[in-house]
């Protein structure tokens, strides 16, 4: 079983563009959130938690696509469904389906990394493997 | 020949995240920036002039992907590389390479169409093929 | 009795500076958008409905103001509590109080019009006094 | 004589709204960025050495404020010529105004502190006076 996590947005007047639709890098930020959103309903420690314990403060993005297949504007609510589709050796693979009720408006993909700062040199990021305590969350 | 263009921008403070580097998102918005100065530079109208031509009121994406090879923060000068990389029947590809100096920083693409409003249902977007007065400009 | 109506925010990784903090901004972009909650809560028609009976496509803005009183930071779950504080013959005042739980984080207020296009130039925009059917929802 | 400094900036596509018109937080963002580069232009050293000697990250908001004069439109060069207006014991102000070509379009002021993290409480903010090698450097 594969766990999964839905995160609510409303589209608000400022997140659409003069073609009245959702400016579309807002999809990403809300895959963003959406992501961060799925960590903490799997148990997670926080960032913050987390860069205390482990130096591990974030998940940078490696690559991110998306395909637009509906539109949306202000006042839909939607909502991101959000699951790892992979788990690699440096770095996993976020899956997010955007709906309005049933219909599909983007398929969106992250692949992400664990990151640190770089031991000799802290404005370097360092890609960690994903720490045993957080992949057992998702057995 | 290749048109190609290439636009700049200053990463902001207010465009990085807690971990100190670009908030994601942001590549997609300049790379979306870069796409219109893109035409802006090739001769097309504007998206004003037009839609007061052609119905056609912008091209919105189809699907959008970014991978990202370096980090960037604030005070940084970037640029942004674009060119079309292929005219399809009903959409077209735009490539951007974001650079700082000589650094790729990331590499992207944005499928795209030209929209006009559905003639039975303004609220609906109908593709139409590529103009060819548009297509013309980079002969 | 004032009409009053609350809208609730989840601050987002991404609405964080490298301060680790709310990049202020957004407080404006959240009370804008508590601003067309509270008028859908009170009834008033969507921007796209009242447009098609008035003309008015929206309420821009006049002026803006925020005090900051506390930091936020993501994670946080803030509310919006909106009420008009004063209609004006052409303009009104919307006040926003953004709290954390109890804690007042920033109080806001933003004088907005009732805007159409104008008649000989679409692209100049015109205060309309403020529709006897819209303020009659506060009475 | 007073130092001032002018940034300039392009409205984009995606920072207007489904009225056509900027998306009137972004003014706020053009603000806050141009303070940055006020504070570079006049010889400030960057937050991140700022940081190392002084534990100072950063000029966070007290209140901010807008009048918005005349609309923008993507597409448009805007400039924002900025000034401090006053320095007080805690605190400093901040002027800007926007234009396009001679007009302008937004009158705002930032008041801001000079922050550092509390010595006994990382997650909380103090206040510092402006430091003199800071202030000297508009003498």
């Amino acid at each position: 079983m594969t766990f999964r996590h839905t995160t609510e947005f409303v589209v608000e007047f400022g997140d659409c563009d003069p073609a009245q639709i959702v400016f579309y890098p807002n999809y990403f930020r809300w895959m963003d959130s959406a992501s961060r959103h799925f960590f903490v309903a799997a148990g997670v420690p926080s960032w913050h938690a987390l860069e205390a314990q482990t130096g591990i403060f974030g998940t940078p993005l490696v690559d991110a696509s998306a395909r637009f297949l509906r539109t949306a504007t202000y006042g839909d609510h939607i909502t991101v469904e959000t699951t790892v589709a992979e788990w690699r050796t440096k770095s996993f693979v976020m899956a997010h389906v955007v709906r309005r009720g049933a219909d599909v408006l983007v398929e969106g993909q992250e692949t992400r990394i664990f990151a640190r700062r770089h031991p000799e040199d802290p404005k370097r990021i360092q890609a960690v493997a994903p720490p045993e305590e957080v992949k057992h969350l998702f057995d």
